[in-house]
């Protein structure tokens, strides 16, 4: 070949190949192949625990309470508690004293990796991991190659590769990874979920989540401000957990659908900049995360998503939470209401079928959930989980079914799988965002086995 | 040049071409280059005229109502009516005999084109067209061609040429070309449009806005199934106007800032597809338009916009309109509402100045809004609308306001950009959903001026 002729056709090999996403308009994602002699996790079950032996590392706002909260589920023990801070560990110790609990065998802190121990320690069968985000990861990692089921505050993962390594860490080990997504337990959600699995909403083509809430006031809770700082370093729905994973539930995500394709769009930073400044006392120029981030996702199936977050501006709080269906729909903020096809027979006003539909609030609201009680929710746990509370009792709920699940060795309600789905909208809407809202695929974390189970549904011991 | 080489050159420079899009990851659209001769209509004013003698086309729905409202706005006479259907002619005749109005000096009906005549009657000022979406754009031409100003129903162009084509028609005659856009003069959007023109809400950042109505009930309205035909027809949202046109008004679009960037996301067809054969008769297996369609665009000065369109699932009625500022935010479906910052100085409980928020539902709202009345509100304007009526009086509301600018020679309240501004979100979502959700660049219909006008006012005479 000719050196001139050859440079040339390089030159086209090398075109194309930057030309190479050009030809189906998308931002492939990569989906690593699953390391030989490791196997899927879908519906992964462990031996039966009759006791559960918790340890909680990160004892700020999440952590403390769910000390006390856990220490309230029947079967469950905390065993083990960690906090870099020394002192928040002597509170939850002193918490568990004044509720008459058996004291923690193992108590840790002090040091960045203070976690390890009480990942090592015996008698903890569980790592429930509430602290700051950038340290989920290493500690969930830690624990589960300890050979501890993991259980982890949201966001559980941040990027791509975190969420692989949680993914393949629990197909490898056997251990259950679950994200502690608190809003699928809410009452709306369960009782929506229920009415969608029962086909009151016809199929369900389209639904919104979001997570708008003005943290204006909280900024100064989060410990060496990182829940700020993560945001000013970057662009993205940083938290798209709650808002996505009650809808993910209802459209059977990994369980008969599968997410396929994102594209973010965001505001520039306008109230961030400025509370960073505010906050810092420093002049602050850059400002990654834009203060309203909207995110479309497109599944298999031809349904969509809207996810939101804003935690910039003064507005009231919402998770959206939107279900839309071909013959009914349900909202939660700012009111609840459902609305349902009605339909009319041919008659003197109309010459053919149609329909009109009729919205239910209030008291007639009421009415219509009663018949649609979540099966998970017994009396005896409702009774329990509104005495407890925490967030509503949703929390709570949250760690029954948890530790339920476990005691009975059943498959936990969130899977790894949903744990990657959920919390890979923040990488994705990124690199979305960083390319101009171009579209971007959504890997199938299961590998292939997105289609094997027909719809979500709860485990339930005989 | 050896012919290999110049062959390998020539596909390098094809491949080029065809990559060429790809380099900034958007869908570049054309801006055709002003004719010459031609001026920008921005401001566009003309000689008053005294009584607006207005000749109605299309007398179905919209179109029967606008001649009885039409009839009644002071300074304003229907001398001419047309509609392809005589009886609908006849009807509207008649109506006007009722109210004891003049008889219409002329009357057209029975061909495709009989409103050639009513576009070349002497005694017409104005062209109100009311017809299906398909005739809008050919009689509005003709309109302008004849020397007349041109009223359009929503959506009033359907492509990018026929709205480059009333953008030129507007611009080479001097004609107004207004689209009939009534949900501008809605109460809840007047009272927020003047609340964040006095920046009760900081700087608007992100707004939403939609047409979420199940048209099950309407579909048999439509002469000759045009509206359900369409839907079929094509992809996108199709409907976007009453959704995008009072949010832009409130950014200000083209008075300072400007769209830039879409994406679009659908559904499939669930429902339309089922609906096409129930109302045909016929077995349908293709219907282009998604049950839900949602699309999000980016400003130029970085704020976002949400749009979403469905006509197809029973659900309340919604355009949303919802404004998220820096200091607050507004929302009107499913419940009217307001949020305003509260600002807290530092204190005992709290280190630094921060912000909590304050919601404004029910009364509270209403003596909010008392302060915030709209300047073309007069208490005498407010009255006649009520009495009229014609959706909540606010179709009344933008009859008055034409005929009132028309009157005194002064700029209406919405230009041809706006037109195009609202209308090309058909097209360009159609473009991004037909690409697999690729960014489209929105076009600059003013063609270089969107920044000269410092925000949304309106005309009032001295």
């Amino acid at each position: 070949m000719k050196p001139r002729f050859f440079l040339v056709s390089a030159a086209l090999l090398l075109l194309l190949a930057a030309c190479g996403k050009s030809p189906d308009n998308i931002i492939r994602t990569n989906v690593p192949a699953r390391p030989a002699g490791q196997q899927s996790a879908l519906g992964l079950t462990a031996e039966p625990i009759e006791t559960v032996r918790i340890g909680v590392v990160g004892l700020g706002m999440r952590g403390s309470f769910g000390v006390e909260r856990l220490s309230l589920v029947p079967g469950a023990v905390v065993t083990a508690l960690c906090d870099l801070l020394p002192d928040r560990v002597e509170a939850s110790k002193a918490d568990l004293a004044r509720m008459g609990k058996p004291a923690p065998t193992g108590c840790y802190s002090g040091e960045q990796e203070s976690w390890r121990g009480l990942c090592e320690q015996e008698d903890v069968d569980l790592v429930y991991i509430c602290t700051d985000w950038l340290n989920h990861y290493p500690i969930a990692m830690y624990a589960m190659q300890c050979g501890k089921h993991v259980a982890i505050e949201v966001p559980a993962a941040l990027d791509m590769d975190e969420i692989w390594g949680l993914v393949n860490q629990s197909e490898k080990t056997r251990k259950h990874c679950m994200m502690l997504e608190n809003c699928v337990y809410d009452f709306f959600e369960m009782t929506s979920l229920e009415m969608a699995r029962r086909g009151l909403f016809g199929e369900i083509i389209h639904v919104e989540g979001a997570y708008c809430h003005n943290l204006d006031p909280f900024w100064d809770e989060y410990w060496n401000n990182w829940r700020l700082d993560y945001n000013q370093k970057y662009r993205g729905d940083v938290y798209p957990t709650h808002g996505i994973g009650p809808v993910c539930q209802v459209l059977g995500i990994h369980r008969g659908d599968r997410m396929t394709t994102l594209v973010s769009m965001d505001t520039k930073s306008f109230n961030g900049v400025r509370i960073a400044s505010n906050h810092t006392g420093m002049p602050v120029t850059e400002f990654a995360n834009g203060d309203e981030t909207s995110t479309l996702i497109r599944t298999e199936k031809g349904k969509t998503l809207l996810i939101e977050h804003d935690v910039m501006t003064p507005r009231p709080y919402s998770r959206m939470y939107q279900l839309v269906g071909t013959d009914g729909y349900a909202s939660k903020y700012p009111i609840q209401e459902y609305c349902l096809r009605v339909d009319k027979p041919e008659g003197e006003t109309n010459a053919r079928h149609i329909s009109d539909e009729k919205v239910y609030r209030g008291e007639e609201m009421t009415a219509l959930q009663e018949g649609y009680r979540n099966s998970i929710l017994t009396p005896e746990l409702e009774k329990l989980a509104k005495e407890v509370g925490g967030h509503g009792g949703m929390d709570f709920i949250m760690d029954y079914r948890l530790v339920y699940c476990l005691r009975h060795g059943l498959p936990l309600d969130m899977d790894v799988y949903d744990l990657a789905e959920w919390c890979c909208i923040a990488p994705l809407s990124r690199l979305s965002l960083e390319n101009g809202s171009m579209p971007v695929e959504v890997p199938d974390f299961t590998r292939g086995e997105w289609n094997k189970v027909a719809g979500f549904h709860y485990a339930l011991a005989k």
